[in-house]
C-alpha cells in the first residue's frame, strides 16, 4: 500500500527529510510512505487564521496525490484543517485527519482523555475538533504548553520536561487517564513513549497514530463516506470543469 | 454607526447593488451601511471546499474594513466561513457571523427550530454550526431545498413555492416551531415575511437578522471576546510584522 | 416602533423614572420607549417563590400593553419569570425575556460564558434558564455576588469593586471569555461597560441588551412562535371568555 | 406517617372525595392520607399561564400543611407547578412533585420512556420537566391525547380507548418501553393498570406513584435538600417577617 | 407483599443475619422481607471483574426466587451487577437495582448529587451507572473513600469520620446538594441519617432506599419492562429448554 | 508482533479454523495471529445474560494469553463482554474490544453511523456500548437483522440480501453515512466489502477492524490505561494471591 503524508505548511527540506525518516521507521513492512509539503502556506499553524490559510494549496496537493495513485493521504496537522474539504474532493483515496484520529485512538484506551495543545489560543479549537470527531464525551480537558511550534524542537529536553511537569500536575487535579498530544510537531519530537513511561498513562502521538490508522483503514479497504463528504455540487453536476474554475478572480 | 456587509464570494455588481439597497432599506435611522465584495473567491459557497476558498481574501478585506473605521462587519455567508479567523484578526471592529446569529435569533422565539439549507451536502455543516453557535439543543432538524444557490433567484415564485411545500411537510411530521433560512441568497430573496405568513411560524431571514444584530451589538458597545479569539501568536509577539508574512511562498 | 419595559415587581417611582431615563438614552432614534410597573407583587425577585409571585399581575399588565398597541414588551427580570405564559397570552405583540436574551447574546461573542447572579440560592435557576434559552452548552459556570438586590445600588462603587474582584478570580481559574450579568438591577447599575474595560472581556448588560434585541426583533418583523406558545386551550376554544375567568374563587 | 395530597386548582368536593378515596385505598397500612384543595386558583392546569396562576395560593396551603405537622405533601399536578418554591418555603416537611417522580419512576423500569400528556400545547413543558427531574436522557418522546382535562372522565371508556390507540401506534413507530401518564386527572382515571395490560409495557400512574414515593421517602427519613432549595433570603435574613410581607400592594 | 434481598457475594451468616434484621426494621408493616446469599461468588465487589464474577450464581438465585413467589427481588450491590440479565430472566417478579435506585432517589431531592464510592478504581463505573439509570445530568462528581469494603465496618466510628471529612471538603469546593452512598456495605453501616445531620444535606442509603422503592413499586403493581429486557431469544424460541443449557462445557 | 483472537463462547473447531484462516489472510506481514476459544461458556451471545455468562472463563483465558507473551488479545464479541474486567487483569498485553473499536472506526469515516445488530433485544446494549466507547454523539440509530446468530451463516446469500434490504430502507429514511456491523459472526460472513459496494457507503466489519486496530495499537506501543482499568484491589494489595481466590465457594 502507498501512503502519503502531506504537510500543509511550508517546511524546510531537512525537517521534511527527518520526518519522512521517522514515518518510514514506524511503517509496517509493505507500506510505502512518502512525504509531500506544500510550497506555499503558513510556516506553522497556531491560529484559526493560519489553519484556513493552509487549505487551498493543501487541497490541490491532496487531489494531485489521488491522481498519482496513493491509497491514503494523511493530513499532517493535528487541527485537521480542511479535512472535510479534502474528503469532498477525493473518492478513490482515503484522507485521514491526524487530529481526529488521535482523539478516537485515545478514546480506545481509557475513560477520559486530555489534550495537550501548543497555545492557549487553540484550546477552544480542540473542543470543537473532539465534537467533530464524535468523541467529545470523553474529552475531560485541554491544556496548553505555550511554547511556539517552531521552537518546540529547539531544546527537546526542556520541552519534554515542561510536558511532564504540566501533565503530572493535571493528573493530580483531574481524573484523566490518557493524554493526546495536540500538535504534529510534538508528535515528531518522538517523546510520546517516554511520556507514557514518565506519567504511567498512555500518551498518544498524533503523527505515528495517523500513519498506523491509515495503514489499518487501507488494510480494511475503507474510505471516507461520500454520502458524508459529497463532491461539491458544481463539480458533481458539471457546472465547472475543474477545481480551478471554482475560484474566480485572483491572478 | 458604520456597518459593512462583506460578501465572501465574487458577486456581479448589479446583485451587489440590489443587496445593498435591501440592507439600507432594513437599517435603523442612523446606521450607515456599506457592502463590499471580495474580488477573488468562489462564485457561491455550496461545499466545505468553497467555504474555505473564500477565507483568505475575505480576511484581508475584513482587516481592511477595520482600518477604515467600521464599527461592525457582517460576514455575509450563512456558514460563517472563517468567522473565528476574522475575529482573531480584528479588535476594534465587531465581526458578526450571519449564520450563527440567525440560529441564536431562532432560539429566542421558540422551543425547536429547523434550518432550511440549500443542498443535502451542507446538512452536516448546519449541525456543526449550531454546535459552534452554542444552541445545538434547540436545533430539531435540517432539511435541504436542493436548488443551486445561483439559481435561487431565477424563478423566485417557484423557489418560494418549493420552500413552502417542504416546510409544510416538515411541520406535519416534526415538532418544529421556528424556521431559519440557511443561506444568504435565500435571505436576499426577501421571502421570510411571506414564509412566516404562509407557515404560521416565524421564519428567520439571516441577511436581515445579521444587520439588526450588528446594529444591536454596536449599540450595546459589545465586541467579540479577544480572550475567545486571540490574535495569532506570531502577530501578537511580533515574530512577523504583517498578515502577509504569515503566508510563505506563492507568487 | 413602540416598546414597553415591564417591571414585574413593585418599584418606587423615582427608580422607575431613573430606569426609564436610561432606557430612553439607550434607544435607537425612532424607538419610543415606555416603562410600566405592576402595582402589586414582590419588592424584588431573589427566590423561585418571588419569581412566581410576580407572574399573575405582570401577565395582566402585559396583556394590557398588547391592547395598547405596543410592538414589543420586555419582561424586566433576568429570570424571565413566566415568559412562556406571557407569550401564550399575546399574539400581536412580541414579548422578550431579558434573561434568555442576555445569555444568547453572550453566546454570540465567545466560546464559554459565565453568569454573575445575585445570590447563591439562584445559581440553579441560571442553569435551567440557559437550558430553556437553548444555550446551556456554552454556559461554563455561575457565580453569585451575594449582595441583596435592593442594596446593589446603595454603594455603587463597592458593588462594582466586588464584581471586578470576583470576575478576576474566575478568569484566573476557569476558561471563561464572556460574562453575563444575571439581574436587571445589576444592569441598571450601568457598570457593564466599565466591567468590560476592567476585565478585558465583554460583559453583557441584560437591561440594555433586552432593549436592543427587542428593537432588532421588531425591526425584523418577528414575534414569538404561537406554535411554541399556544393560547391556553380554554381561551382558544371559548370555554372561558376572559383571562379573569381562568381564575376561580379569590375575593 | 401523615401525608397530604394538595390539589393546586379549585376542585368540586365530590371529586375531592373520590380522589381521596382512591388515595386511601392505595396507601400502605400505617399511612394516614388527607387531601386538601386550594379555594382559589384555576379550574384545571392546561397551559403555562394556569400553571403559574396556581402557585401563590398553593404555596400558602403547603406552608399551612407543614405547620399542621404533615410528614410530606404531594403537589398534585403532573407539571410540578412551583415545586421549587414550595421546597424553598418548607424545611420540616418533604414536598414531592408528582410529575418529576413519575418520570424518575419510569426511568427505573426501562430504557426509553414516553409521556402521554393532555394537550399539544404542553408537549414542550414535558421536555423541560424531564430536564429538571434529571432524566431527560431517557425521555424518547412526548405525545398528546388532546382531550380537555375536565372532560377526561366524562366518557372513561372512550378516553381509555383513545389512549390505547395512540400508545399502540407509538410502540409500532418508536423504540419506547415504558409510558408515563402526564396528568393527575389521567392518574385518577385509574386506568394505568389496564393500560399496562393492553400495551404489554409498564404504564406509570403519576397520582399513585406520588403517594408511594412519598411513603418511601418519609420511610427513608429523607427531605428535599435545603442547599438546593434555600429559604428566600428576605425570610432567611429577617428582612421580612412573614410570607405575606413578600407581596406588596394588592388589596 | 414478599420481598427478597439477594446478596450477590458470599457473606458470613452473622452478617447476613445482621442485615436482615436491619431490613426488617426498615420495612413497612405488611412487607415480608427475606435475605438470600449466593453460596459461591466474590467475597466483596470492588472491581469490574468481581462484579461480573458474581452474576452467574446470582442470576440462578434470582430465578429461583421468582419461582418461590416473591413479588420483588433487590439486587444487593450498588453497582447493579447484571441487573439487565436478571430482568431478562424474570417476568412475574420485579427486580430492583439498588445502585440505580439510589441515584434516581438522589435526583428527586436536589439539583446536583455526588456519589461517595469505596475505591478510586470504581469511580468510572459510577458515571456509567448514572448513565444507565438515566440521570447522568444530575451527577456532579464521584469521590472515593478508599477503605476496603470488608473493613468498612471494622471501625465504624473511623469510617464515619472519614466520610464526614471528605463530604465537607466536597461541599466547600463543589455545588453539590445531595450525597448518594455508592456501596451496600456503607448502606448497612446505617450512618446515612447521621451523615445527613452532620452535612446538612440529604444522604441516600442505597440499602434502605432499595427496600422502600421495592415496596413502592410492588405497591404500584409495576414491574420492569419486558420490551426493555427481553427474555433471551434461545429461551424465548425454545432452542434451549433451561437456563443451564445456555452454558456449554464446564464440568 | 503476536496477536491472539479470543472467542468468548464455545465454538466448533471447524468454525474456529475457518475464522483463523480469515484472520491470517487479513493480517499484515509480520503479524502472527492465533485464535483461542474458551472450552465452556455460551454457544453464542444474544442477550445480556449470555454476555455475562461468557466473562469468567474468558477472563482466565485472557490472563493465560498474557502469560504466554502475546502483545495483544482481541475480545471476539461485538458487545465487548467484560472488556473492563479483562483490562483490569492485564498490564503487559493490550486487550482490544472488537465492539467499541468498530464504532470508533465508523466515527473516523463519516458524520452519523448506524449499527446493524442481530436481534431487537440487543438494540439498547448498542447505545450503551457507544456511550462507553465515547462516540454516542455520532450513533444515529440501531437496527436489528433478527436472524439468530447461529443461523447467520446457514444461507449466506439470504442473510446478505436481508442486510442490503434493511440498510437501503434505512438510507432512504435517515441521514446515515456509515454502517457498522454489530456482531462478529456477521463480520466473519466477510460481506462488509460487498455491502459497501451495494450501499455506496462504508460498512465496518468488526472482526477485521479489531485485528487491524490491534496491529496499529501494538505498532504504536500503546496499551489500555491502568489508571482507567486498575488491577482489582485485593490482588493489587495482596489480600488474595491469585485470580482463583477472588471466587469463593463453588466446587
Amino acid at each position: 500500500m502507498k501512503i502519503v503524508y502531506v504537510v500543509p505548511g511550508v517546511m524546510p527540506p531537512a525537517e521534511q527529510e527527518r520526518r519522512l525518516g521517522l514515518l518510514r521507521s514506524w511503517a509496517f513492512p509493505g507500506s510505502e510512505v512518502d512525504l509531500k509539503s506544500v510550497t506555499e502556506g503558513p510556516a506553522s499553524i497556531e491560529s484559526c487564521y493560519e489553519d484556513y490559510l493552509s487549505i487551498p494549496a493543501t487541497a490541490k496537493l491532496i487531489v494531485e496525490c489521488e491522481k498519482q495513485g496513493y491509497d491514503a493521504a494523511i493530513l499532517g496537522c493535528a487541527g485537521d484543517p480542511g479535512l472535510d474539504a479534502m474528503r469532498e474532493l477525493t473518492e478513490k483515496m482515503l484522507v485521514v485527519g491526524a487530529g481526529s484520529n488521535a482523539l478516537l485512538t485515545a478514546a480506545m484506551l481509557g475513560h477520559r482523555f486530555a489534550i495537550l495543545t501548543v497555545d492557549d489560543a487553540l484550546i477552544h479549537t480542540c473542543y470543537d475538533l473532539a465534537y467533530k470527531a464524535g468523541c467529545r464525551e470523553k474529552l475531560e480537558t485541554v491544556i496548553a504548553l505555550n511554547i511556539p511550534v517552531l521552537e518546540l524542537n529547539k531544546d527537546r529536553e526542556a520541552t519534554f520536561k515542561k510536558m511532564v511537569g504540566m501533565c503530572k500536575k493535571l493528573l493530580e487535579e483531574r481524573n484523566v487517564d490518557v493524554i493526546s498530544l495536540g500538535c504534529m510537531s510534538m508528535g515528531f519530537l518522538d517523546v510520546a513513549e517516554d511520556l507514557t513511561k514518565a506519567l504511567g498513562i498512555p500518551c498518544v502521538n498524533p503523527s505515528k497514530t495517523a500513519l498506523k490508522n491509515a495503514e489499518a483503514l487501507v488494510g480494511l479497504g475503507l474510505k471516507h463516506s461520500k454520502r458524508a463528504y459529497a463532491t461539491p455540487s458544481k463539480l458533481r453536476e458539471g457546472t465547472v470543469k475543474s477545481l480551478d474554475e471554482l475560484y474566480i478572480g485572483g491572478k
